[in-house]
């Protein structure tokens, strides 16, 4: 089944095409010897609740990506609607450490960067990841959770940020 | 890595913590021995461009799980805000064929129903698949793409649908 060649669609195409699927904006963080990581991903899904499992999907260019790998952990970090400016400042608008200055950060089971008020976050110790083209599916179990402020998840559809109605 | 065991958050606080994780709405469909099968679902998401591929996790119990696996295709149908009565039909409310004659239904290169109207619909090959607990994660190569109406997609989130603003 892997091997088999198929006719695949245009790369182009296939963009078009997931831009009309909606996703929740999410930054997904990891520690790595010391530093902090992150980076804004809206290919975050929910797995299994039992064991309790999200993944996310990352490009292997990206450095969260070496720093998920080498830490074995990650957490991922749901916006409220009101956070474009910590979405935009870890889609690459900034680099490195002072995009962690914008708000505040703080660590659970795993020790990966938590955002204190984020809508919630996940804290996950990688258990299972799949190469697969440009990018890797990491596996996540979920061990423990923090609930940060109220609100409603920032959404990312058509290239653009987007609320709740 | 994969026999760690580690210290899970509770299943009840994972579930409420899930959400808060807005998704887009999908008709995940295939079809084997001339039966249609399909399930909502918002568990989807983009995994590579190159090349062109999406991931589903289902249920190991669903059973458009065993017609995803005999068939080795699915396709992922997008809803448009406009859709919640097919989301329902489609969640269980009701079952088998007759959930299909709400909408107009074709098929393009795997033979999976593909919702005409839907917002976009990805038909995808099996390539991968991963199982995890109670779930299977099925990669599909997007064989060929349908742009069905313009309209914005049907979002899932605190156990309601919603829309964009």
């Amino acid at each position: 089944m892997e091997n088999a060649v198929h006719r695949l669609v245009d790369p182009e195409e296939f963009k078009t095409g997931m831009r009309s699927l909606a996703g929740a904006v999410n930054i997904v963080t990891s520690m790595y010897a010391g530093c902090r990581y992150g980076m804004t991903a809206t290919a975050v899904c929910s797995v299994s609740v039992a064991p309790p499992t999200v993944l996310v999907c990352v490009n292997r260019n990206a450095k969260t990506h070496a720093a998920i790998e080498k830490a074995g952990a990650f957490c991922v970090n749901v916006l409220r609607d009101e956070q474009c400016e910590l979405s935009i400042a870890f889609s690459g608008a900034q680099s490195g450490e002072v995009r962690f200055r914008i708000a505040e950060w703080s660590e659970l089971a795993t020790g990966s960067p938590v955002l204190v008020c984020s809508l919630v976050s996940l804290d996950c110790r990688v258990i299972k990841k799949v190469t697969h083209g440009t990018h890797t599916i990491f596996l996540g179990a979920v061990e423990q959770i923090l609930f940060g402020e109220k609100g409603r998840p920032l959404l990312y559809v058509e290239g653009k940020h987007a609320k709740i109605a």
